[in-house]
């Protein structure tokens, strides 16, 4: 298209932003006109995409970060023939695949789903590396953020990543219209303000005017031509622009258009322009995926070892047998254990340092281009990504995330190291798969399970050695537990999971000599839950008691409880989980202060059978 | 004292550093080896401070964001006198104050906890903003930071917060030892990279040799001459300083030195200086706090009113009643109202733009000073500072944080600003608690109520205006809740909360008329959880069902079940919660797709009861 026209493609692609909002009735035309000219510039001369092939190697990759601004992007993907004008107007109708923030749960062209802001470029970052470091493909990857966003922290490990990896096959679009929700920005129109700022962080900054075709003609064509280092195209622009009676004002955030035909009108009415994209550039996968049998890491009956040192060494053999596996860190691989992975693995290796939500929206991009990620840090630390891990989840990422040094059992470091709320925080995520090995064999294998399962898996790991309960040839599926002592006589069921059960079979020791029998259950599958055991163990044994070296609320006792929340008959239970501040102390001394070792398993337990009695 | 005192002072430090860890076998004593004459210039010869008055408003503050450096912190409190050395050697055992990263629970002079990395020098933001603009006292904020935790983007969120506030009170002291916890960090000893950096957020940035103690007391001047900015001094220093073994090497972060007894002597051994820390400048406290009566608004019966809007209302109206109100709102004001409060009490509101993780972190700092805070976003995006509130409960920090637009009730909008996992995320916080208002007077009350509590304290508002329930003298206490429908004959229970509460109500009105007399209560206070009226409905119908707008796992359903898991019977029950991933639709769409309507409760209780007429 020439000037003229790109004009008219901007012009059409304002028109059918607002013409979605209305037809909705909700919905942000006016953040979606101030970036039109930005996205059929794009379209028209810069992307390379086949729509009729979304995973084409070598397509380009778009992720709109500024993801309200979805009617933009639907009137881009109709400009482009891949939705009609009838689909657009189901914008956010109940089955629509036109959401009200783009996911790629719905539409085969988004590469993430967008809408809690400052997280689409992180994930462009995570794409852009898979394509330097394991595709080795020539795709560029564009990312279109708003201004206010640029105020999250996570852009900026973000930025630091991109810089520091020279990530030149990665643009950043800075659609900077100067307002955000509620009023103007920290800086307005400064676009300086912003260039310094990416400048720093080892950019390539380049101003422009956003409402210029040829100008961004050229500031893509800078980008493109720009070797070493990223790009990030500061656009400045007007909110709304186009239509006078909403253009640059503050209060018009994430409202259609008061009056959408005079709008229209105004912006030159209805058109129907099509874009021809180019074709992405004829593309070998260059990388091989080569498939070797899996050999994990055995342990023999009377080692002692640490689930993290067996998760360490099993995610090594599993990248030994399999090259699409990869493995991330938050700078504690020494701790994780990643660093046996680093160690055989280095080209599928990524560092990713003190920056948690880099290090998920790394593996979101990664998992995005087909590969299949292991994050790592302290299970505490997944905290901080836990906004990347919900919208992951509603992405439908495929990705494994593990935590190492679980709960009050690490000891000495104290509260600020402890994951305590890791297990209610990803047994609430959508689809979650949540699992706590005890023993070294069983974490290899789930850690190689864990590989075959879709959306977000989570393994939490142990600091300290643990004894070899399980032979190296036991099998363990996801969604199942062991029943590590069973009769029956048994008068009650201890449910136990991680450094929990070798405190549990103590108990049931001690027990055992006060002729109270006992059933053990290692509920290593905390989610999905073995919902048959669990009701067997209710109705055989009457009562349960559950114990976690995690917070009561959302850990292993409500997932026990998962099996009987369907109306039938509840069995008694008393929950044992950690529920004061814990401080520093030796790792036996916190078990006991917590009240979660053997003699309070044997403690309550002594009292549940003797309540039955009385009942 | 002089140039060589200084460098004994510094070596003392770095001599009880190691003592404590090698006490404790554990701990980081290379990582305050290298900080050692930042911290014993600043002790020395720039803290204003009286440890006999920690509370004292005109004391200065300083955070240690690198908490792991806390043998440094603790031998400096043993210099300055507040703590002696058989104190000092308890370091990280069981009952010790000197845990393994410091918290206010344990010690007077620490302001807030740290050890998760990249949260002290948001929350030394959040003390110095106080500083300036609400207590207006002298006080200067110092916080040390290590070289590793920059990668944080929490850390550029702070940057950007300080630099635009122009809060000329807080310096940066950044020990670039070089050395992560794995290995070299990204810059090394580039301070260039960080002074750029900073500089592009705004600060004064100083470059020095982090050994030279003259160099150390003009970097501290120069900070405190400077005006208009931030300060950040980027101090070149040597992991394991003094001790040949250990220093600058690679492999040795967070061990005690291999032969203490060898280091000590090598530094010189065993000293005992003391320190006579400067005094506050005398101040008056500028800030009045006046309290005048409450008048919360009032809504009639009849009336339709959305909670967020009554918690805007009566935010302002609390605020017009007591002067140590303070709001905080993260760039939404307009959706979260506190608008209302920001027109009517500017003084005391705070923009933090969409910067979740500072948005918090300026509560804990705020809080710190003694003020009350009420943070607000939406729910959903709460979870970005999930690792914030998890070092606030550690901290015992008191903030108020309230999440809007929660739950599929949004409507249109779509999943990734819907708030699904905040009542786990909150359930799961130390010493929490959670509450979710269905009504405008509820709303009104139990903001007031908030303020009053001790630790974290959520309330969960809702974006769509709902009915008025309770009259506006009604009285509700956080721990209770409101039994709306109640007959002798009933044979079910209804528990809601928030917008399934009319939904409950609806649904006894459909099962009334099924000759099924059902009880409803609005269980408001999620946690604590009112364990008597819930027991007494259990007795007295036999069956429940919870209906939240949230996950199922963590939230209300698991709430009503913490009534009865210490071993007495546990009613049957049935939990409905949005097990589906919701895309856009209409918000009486949403509730219905996700069976969370009266249609759905009512056809659960029908089953509940014919099931228990089988039985």
């Amino acid at each position: 298209m020439n000037t003229a026209e790109l004009v008219e493609l901007a012009q059409q692609l304002r028109v059918d932003s607002v013409r979605a909002a209305a037809a909705a009735e909700s919905g942000h035309p006016t953040s979606s006109m101030s970036a039109a000219e930005l996205m059929a510039v794009l379209l028209d001369r810069h992307l390379r995409y086949d729509f009729e092939r979304p995973a084409h190697p070598a397509n380009d990759r778009f992720v709109l970060s500024k993801g309200h601004a979805s009617p933009l992007l639907y009137a881009a993907y109709k400009a482009a023939g891949a939705v009609d004008d009838a689909e657009l107007l189901t914008f956010r109708r109940l089955g629509s695949h036109l959401e009200g923030h783009p996911t790629p749960r719905r539409l085969p062209w988004v590469e993430t789903a967008t809408g809690s802001l400052g997280q689409g470029l992180p994930v462009g970052v995570g794409i852009a590396l898979a394509g330097k470091r394991l595709d080795r493909a020539v795709f560029r990857v564009w990312v279109l953020c708003g201004d206010s966003e640029l105020a999250e922290g996570s852009i900026w490990e973000a930025a630091e990543h991109a810089g520091y990896e020279h990530l030149d096959n990665l643009t950043a679009i800075v659609d900077v219209n100067r307002l955000g929700q509620r009023g103007p920005t920290r800086h307005g129109h400064d676009l300086d303000a912003y260039a310094r700022r990416f400048a720093a962080f080892g950019w390539h900054p380049v101003e422009v005017d956003g409402h210029d075709v040829d100008a961004v003609d050229r500031a893509y064509s800078e980008a493109e031509s720009t070797t070493g280092q990223p790009t990030v195209i500061l656009a400045r622009t007007l909110k709304g622009k186009g239509v006078a009676s909403v253009q640059d004002r503050e209060g018009l955030h994430g409202k259609p258009l008061p009056d959408p035909e005079e709008a229209v009108a105004e912006l030159g009415g209805v058109r129907d322009l099509r874009v021809r994209v180019q074709e992405p550039f004829t593309s070998r996968m260059l990388h091989s995926v080569p498939t070797e049998s899996l050999e994990l890491p055995r342990y023999d009956k009377g080692e002692k070892a640490a689930t993290r040192d067996a998760f360490g060494r099993a995610l090594a053999a599993l990248g030994t047998a399999r090259g699409d596996i990869v493995a991330l860190d938050g700078e504690v691989g020494d701790s994780t254990r990643t660093e046996f992975f680093a160690k055989e693995h280095p080209d599928r290796f990524f560092e990713c340092y003190i920056a948690e939500q880099q290090l998920v929206a790394t593996a979101v991009g990664m998992a995005a281009r087909g590969w299949v990620p292991y994050a790592s840090t302290f299970a505490a630390f997944l905290t901080r990504a836990h906004d990347f891990i919900r919208m992951a989840s509603i992405g439908g990422a495929g990705i494994n995330l593990v935590g190492s040094h679980a709960g009050v059992a690490i000891g000495q470091d104290g509260p600020s190291q402890m994951g305590l709320e890791d297990l209610a925080m990803f047994r609430a995520v959508y689809g979650s798969a949540v699992l706590y090995p005890c023993d070294p064999n069983q974490t290899a294998k789930l850690v190689a399970a864990m590989a075959g399962l879709d959306g977000i898996r989570y393994l939490r790991t142990s600091r300290g050695a643990g004894p070899v309960l399980y032979g190296p040839d036991e099998e363990f599926t996801v969604g199942g537990s062991k029943v590590l002592r069973s009769s029956p006589e048994d008068r009650l069921t201890v449910v136990a999971a991680g450094v929990t059960v070798p405190e549990a079979l103590a108990a049931a020791d001690t027990l055992a000599g006060e002729d109270i029998p006992v059933r053990v259950i290692d509920l290593y599958s905390v989610k999905p839950v073995d919902r048959h055991t669990l009701r067997r163990a209710a109705e055989e044994t009457g009562a349960l008691v559950t114990v976690e070296d995690h917070r009561q609320e959302g850990g292993l006792g409500d997932a026990v409880l998962d099996a009987f929340l369907d109306g039938r008959p509840v069995p008694r239970l008393v929950r044992l989980a950690v529920r004061t501040m814990p401080g520093s102390a030796a790792p036996d001394e916190q078990l006991h202060a917590a009240g979660i070792d053997a003699m309070a398993i044997a403690a309550t337990g002594r009292l549940l059978v003797e309540e039955a009695v009385a009942l």
